[in-house]
């Protein structure tokens, strides 16, 4: 059987073997409690202060300002409800349509609990308009949140830009920059924000570890409460390997980004116009330059992207039809929707998002496959 | 260098091998997102319900009663806020006065957001009157969370009766069985309970995996939002090599049981006996009979539990003052003082919790070690 061609980084990425080595040793001897006083304690706490300091310099903060999650889901869920807490339910909150599940449910949430909300638009791109963020503010306002980078289109943000305004305003501001590493740079003092959500699965570190960056003096209310771990922010036993693998993916994506980012934005350059070449109907979706170097996303009009997925899943080609974390959706997906598209037409997506295994064999490969699954469909 | 002694398994336990090896493949090959619909997407997904079975079938329950957390703690959080939130944190708790921090510390959080509390007493030994549960109860009391076994010094509430008084009367019942595993029977309905939570690291699994069994039909309201894993009740991307190590060393652990408490409860017979015929001045802690076959606690007044263990680690022996999962704290044990021990006397307390590793012969060489100390320490 042909190796299995995976093309949904967005989704999950595997872990990577030099990030399995570094936590490989904390499963085993190195196994011990960070809480504990005796001396394996104490080699597992400083564990993970190591780690702790390890990501503080690669999103450019202090050590303090890090929390260890168990996903990036939790950490976009701290950094809402942790900052709701803190202003008792009471003010408004400005997101964007395209964000992800958790931020969008959380916002949900928040309105339920007496938190006014505003939801800003973005262009047929799928990006945000700094100036609707500007003109959402209210004198109540007391977080913006908006995605680094979307994981179903690709398209990235204008944090900064966004984030300058918003903080000059003395607002706190959220960014969930989950598909960013090793593919756009992290520094939180030159996207100006506040708030920075990451998960370590999707950086080819292990699933189950997520990070929050919090700039020190932001409001904050813990949600998970107990032994007062991660500087009483989240409790519960730290999950050492976990951690130490989160630190190591990371280093590596940053170490590796200039060179890699270049590598893949060539790939997909190359499988985007070969797509296009060989269907010429695709759409193409997404921003054409502001989007994420792995990512290339189309649909088809006429045909079930679902369908698609599994066909081209067995000739041996892994990649989705939006985004992999709402579990089993028949939905549209709310991001296309934002971009303008109908309901219909917003059926026959497909994302393929490349990765550290990718090669251009596999997308010479890929390419006529999907041309044949398209046309087969489309009958 | 000897080879170090651990005998702190209630705050960590080493991971077994054999789960070691179920993860492994989960974390390079089978690495895919459960929510993804490609082939290795379905095939992840299968082996999170391959493991959700194995948790129920140990717990006694459907497979859909199980959610997967991060820990024990937020197994715990969840428990007490989701069902707190879907009464409207309206109404009245109760809880007893040695439970972990994670339900202490969100029982307090609770009465903060206006539900009314008691927290029951112990006996000198740690132990819930069951009367004194039924004498707290009231017409709006809508949960009851009373721990399975003490973490600190292992005595062993009377869940199945308490359960079964409290669900005939209507009334949910939570317990925290996070020490439980591999020495208690977990049966949900013989215990009479509607959730239970549990932490795979200290039943020889990875940490970062929690299990909540929430039983059918039980209000509750989920605290992390998102793509709607868990059956809506917990949303994040699975943990998938978490949750196949919490499956196998749950089985592994049930299996094991009758033989392996037999034997634990043996040694720690043996070594408590020890302990007090070379140190007679020393206090036992906790339960005579009702206990975890495992767990040893004592106090010696007049001196400092934290440095005795530190002496002890110094010596190669790793034991516990008190419970790990409070971090730093220099405060006398709550656990303790709920006993009726003054402040003073409690802080000389020391817990020697035993585990798979353990053989006679280190004991031999720890006893006397401990009475060196001790008398050190007492100078």
């Amino acid at each position: 059987m042909k190796k299995r061609v995976y093309l949904d980084h967005a989704a999950t990425t595997p872990l990577d073997r030099a990030v399995f080595s570094a936590m490989r040793p904390y499963f085993s001897e190195e196994f011990a409690n960070p809480s504990s006083i005796h001396g394996r304690g104490l080699a597992a706490k400083k564990a993970v202060a190591e780690a702790r300091k390890k990501i503080a310099s690669a999103v450019g903060c202090n050590a303090d300002e890090i929390i260890f999650t168990s996903s990036g889901t939790e950490s976009n869920n701290l950094a809402l409800v942790g900052i709701a807490e803190a202003h008792a339910y009471q003010g408004h909150i400005i997101t964007s349509a395209v964000e992800h599940a958790s931020i969008l449910e959380t916002v949900a949430h928040l309105k339920r609990r007496g938190v006014s909300t505003t939801i800003v638009g973005v262009d047929a791109y799928g990006r945000v308009n700094v100036d609707d963020v500007k003109a959402a503010i209210r004198p109540d306002t007391f977080l913006v949140s908006i995605m680094y980078a979307n994981n179903e289109i690709g398209t990235v943000q204008p944090i900064a830009k966004i984030g300058g305004f918003v903080q000059k305003r003395g607002i706190a501001i959220h960014t969930d920059a989950v598909q960013a590493p090793g593919l756009l740079p992290l520094s939180a003092s030159k996207l100006h924000v506040d708030m920075l959500s990451l998960s370590a699965h999707k950086f080819y570190g292990p699933k189950g570890a997520g990070i929050l960056y919090v700039k020190r003096g932001t409001a904050m209310v813990p949600q998970v409460r107990g032994g007062g771990q991660e500087h009483g922010m989240r409790s519960g036993t730290e999950n050492v390997p976990g951690i130490i693998g989160a630190a190591e993916a990371l280093g590596r994506a940053e170490r590796n980004r200039p060179k890699e980012s270049r590598r893949l934005a060539k790939l997909r350059d190359w499988l985007m116009a070969e797509i296009q070449s060989r269907i010429p109907h695709a759409q193409r979706t997404g921003h054409p330059a502001e989007r994420l170097a792995n990512s290339a996303s189309f649909r088809f009009p006429g045909i079930s992207g679902e369908h698609l997925v599994m066909r081209l899943s067995e000739r041996g080609f892994e990649c989705s039809s939006g985004s992999a974390c709402s579990t089993g959706g028949v939905e549209p997906s709310h991001v296309l929707l934002a971009c303008g598209i109908s309901k219909n037409d917003a059926q026959g997506s497909l994302r393929i998002t490349l990765g550290a295994s990718t090669r251009l064999l596999h997308l010479k490969r890929f390419a006529p496959a999907l041309a044949e699954e398209v046309k087969k469909l489309q009958k």
